[in-house]
Order: structure tokens, then sequence, then C-alpha cells
């Protein structure tokens, strides 16, 4: 019965006229020429995403870090490497205007504050690396005059729910998902996730699933949520 | 009359009986759960000279980080993330003996001193990372009493013949080969590379062609100075 509801639901073309944007996959932060922090994200969540919207009648604007995906098609794609590129980049097309932004990227909350011209030398025992926080791309676009329904997603080891209801009353977001990575079976790199949908009024528990169907019922829930 | 005499030397199977260890790859530092430092290696050069290793004849031991390549036909691999893995799976192989040590791997020079069992939250404006240094595995391999024909690597992004020859003659090596990783046609990540290779009687120029190309080119040069 879900199944066909969702069918119906994607039959209907939910998302017909309306862009949307979903940044993917990890940033890089460079330490020097070769080295950089980066983080597990292997963007297959968002390039599933890209590819359900745009089969629910979406134009989407897939702004992705460094993964080995390929392009889904009909899907504009956007490459940026470092976490003030990808921000940039969003708060450009939210400035265009869009109507739906699905943050799944692993965006990284740090850089190094400086990078270094030249491939650092093994010369010392010890380095010391100062960090600085990096700009916080979805409560950044959930600010934005012209804000689009924002959907946040929260990967977490620990205390998951807490910090997902945390996360949606702090940045102001209309929906979260949230998974727990701290197992090997759902999360980063899998092929499979299982997510908590919360919004303001409710959740929804999307059991464990390949990504593709996850996406498609995420979508669709978006696609009711965003209507009403 | 250069590809015949490469030939010639891969039909005469050069490398029989002989067991070749092949570093290749990043390595992976984790900051906590789902960050990490980590570099730009792809881990190609060392995987076409695994193959092309196996194709003279040799037993080969491809020992890898995270890359996302498939493995050479008659190759065993064993795969790590970390530099003290590596280093750890490097001096079990060289104790248990090995003919010949081919470092391509970009192993991390520093870790974190602590890894954070949770994903560090966003809640300061500064981190403050302290890094120490990794065991030198090419190094280790090179002073160990069963010491195999070492053979290093040097991915430099500024004078880098004389940084070539020192980590030559530092380490101890065999042999090294160094290329200028700082243009975007050769090394990392590229199908390309240039070459230059330097022992402690000679040097020879590999110009730039293909990564299979060159690692045959390579192997083949191991070949004759590890009879010398």
């Amino acid at each position: 019965e879900i199944i066909q509801q969702a069918a119906e639901v994607f039959d209907n073309q939910l998302l017909t006229g309306k862009h949307v944007v979903i940044t993917a996959g990890p940033t890089r932060e460079s330490i020097d020429p070769v080295r950089y922090i980066t983080n597990k994200s292997s963007g297959k969540m968002g390039f599933a995403l890209a590819e359900a919207a745009a089969e629910a009648g979406a134009k989407v604007t897939l702004i992705a870090g460094p993964v080995y995906l390929p392009t889904p098609s009909r899907v504009e794609r956007v490459d940026v490497i470092r976490a003030v590129d990808m921000y940039e980049t969003c708060m450009d097309v939210v400035e265009n205007g869009c109507d739906v932004f699905i943050a799944t990227a692993a965006v990284a909350d740090y850089r190094p504050t400086v990078t270094a011209d030249h491939k650092i030398k093994k010369s010392t025992e010890e380095i010391h690396l100062t960090l600085v926080k990096n700009p916080d791309i979805v409560a950044s676009v959930a600010e934005h005059a012209k804000r689009p329904f924002t959907v946040g997603f929260a990967a977490e080891t620990q205390d998951v729910m807490a910090y997902a209801q945390g996360k949606l009353v702090n940045k102001k977001l209309d929906m979260i998902a949230t998974n727990d990575v701290s197992g090997t079976n759902v999360g980063f790199n899998s092929d499979n996730n299982a997510l908590t949908v919360i919004w303001p009024s409710g959740h929804k528990v999307l059991p464990l699933a390949s990504k593709a169907q996850i996406a498609k019922q995420l979508i669709e829930l978006i696609a009711i949520r965003y209507k009403d």
C-alpha cells in the first residue's frame, strides 16, 4: 500500500516546476598542496535524492564535493572542493531563487587557518594545527531572505534524536533527516540507509532500505510537507 | 628500439621467483569517527607497478591504503587504513623475507595525537590539533636486518631533485623515483606520470607517458639495478 501511495505521488510529479537544490559529499580543507582534512561521506544519499527529485519532476541542482559518482540524468551538477566554495555556490543559487534546499553534504565544520604553499616537511616531531569554523551552510540558507523549504541532515554517533531536534530548532529548519553513523550498515559509504525524519509538528521513521528507496520516500515526504 | 628492449626484458621474466612488495595509495589518520586527514594520492602508480611486476614474473604483495581501484590479476592485496597499520604490515612482510620493496604510498607523515571517540561538536570557534610523526616506513625497511632492494618515491612541489637526493642518502635507499606534483598533468590522480629515477651511481629520466608504461620502465630499471 505504501509503495502504491509512493507510486501515485511520483505519477503526480509532485515537484514539477520546482527548483530543488541538493548538496552532497564531503568537502576538503587543505593543510598544504597535498594534505587535507575530509570525512567519510560518499555522496550516495545526496546523489540518490537528486535522482529521485528529478524523477518527481523537479529542476535539480546538485552541488557536490569531491566524490566518485556519476551525475544522475537531468541533474545539473556543480563540483566544489572547499566548504567556503560550497557556501558561496549555495548562497548564489538561493539568491537567484529556489524552492527546496536539501543539505546532505558532510561539510567540514572546520578548516586550517592557513594553507601552506608547499608540502610541509617532516622535520618536527609535532605539528600544531589551528582550525577555524567554516560557515554553516544550511543555517545560512534557512536565514536567507529568500529562504526555500530547508531540509538538513544530521549524521551523529550518539544521542542522535536529541542533537537532531536541537539542530531543527537552532538552525530554523523545516525538516531534518537523521541517522546514526556509529553502526556500519547505514549511512556513510553504505548503499543502504535508515532515517528518522523530524519536522516541527511530527516525525516519521524510514526503515532500512536502499538509498534509492529511502530517497524516493524522503522526496515524497518533502513534497507533502512543502505543500502544507 | 626502447619498446623492443623493454619487451625483451619482460620476455626474460626478469623478476621470476622474486617477491616484490609495493605500498600504494594514501593513508587516513582519524580526528574522530567521521573526520580524518589524508592526501591526494590515488594509488594509480603503485597499482600500475604491481601489475608490471606481476607481468615480469614476480610474486607481488600490494599493501594499499583506501583507494578506488581494482586489484591487478596475480597480485596479493592487503588493505590498510592508518600509517601505523601500513607500517606494521610492511614490517611483517619484510621480516618474513622479500626481495624488492617499492614504497609508492603517500603515507601520512603525521597523525592526530588523540582520536575522539565521538564526532567533535561545532561548539568552539577554533580547534587546536596536535599531530605527531608517524613511523617512516621506507626508512625502517631500508634499515631492517633483512632489508630488500628498497625503492622510495618522492612527490615534491619544490626543489624536487635536491630533496630526492637527500632522501636517497638519509634513508639509505637503493633507488628513488621522483616527480614534481605541483603541475597538474603528472602525479597524483593523473593517468600519466614522468619520473626522474636516481640511484647512488646514476640517474635516468622516464619522460611523460601513461602510468602503465612508466611502471614497466621502472620495473625494468629496478630489475637491472637489483641484479647488479
